[in-house]
């Protein structure tokens, strides 16, 4: 079991905001996922990735992968407090799920 | 309510590790936060901070006076498959609990 979580690279997101809004998506995609899942990641060392996404259109578009594959996912906008305007997409978490079905979604992407 | 998330500064990581360390110890220590408080902060947009600790003796001591206000926190240690020797102290998460009492033991740490 994995969860793999895409962080935009092209707004330029500072380390801090960028390590916060991976958290947030990381969070929310394992709320949704169901509690077998749930129990099975965080039992194996809740394994996760952080990989670069291209734009928004990508992330939107993995989004789409995720709920085909019936994996749990979650993607962020920022509030804009800081940093990013209002409604900024700015992460995807795919998982958790078995590694062969989040590697599907996003097995073509590099570690961030 | 607010999650802060301490990340050190001086071994090194890398954004994407650094961003996966900081996932790991919100997650966690969200779970060893009681239901209401989890409630209350997810309901209230799950507000994180990621803030920078100097080494490991630091995170120790907060991780100390974190539970001391008997707020819920999760040292990080990762297991070392990458970039870091096994056992290293990377992050750790105080909260989600109110902000003034989270504050009492982060507040002095600035932002990453």
């Amino acid at each position: 079991m994995k969860q793999a979580i895409v962080a935009r690279t092209d707004i330029g997101m500072g380390t801090g905001k960028l390590a916060a809004q991976v958290a947030h998506a990381s969070l929310k995609a394992y709320e949704n996922a169901d509690s077998d899942a749930q129990r099975k990641w965080t039992s194996g060392g809740q394994k996760k990735i952080v990989l670069k996404g291209a734009g928004q259109k990508q992330l939107r578009e993995l989004a789409d992968r995720a709920r085909q594959e019936r994996l749990p996912y979650a993607l962020v906008t920022d509030a804009g407090h800081t940093q990013l305007e209002p409604g900024t997409v700015t992460t995807l978490a795919v998982g958790p799920g078995p590694e062969n079905i989040v590697d599907k979604v996003t097995g073509d992407l590099r570690l961030y």
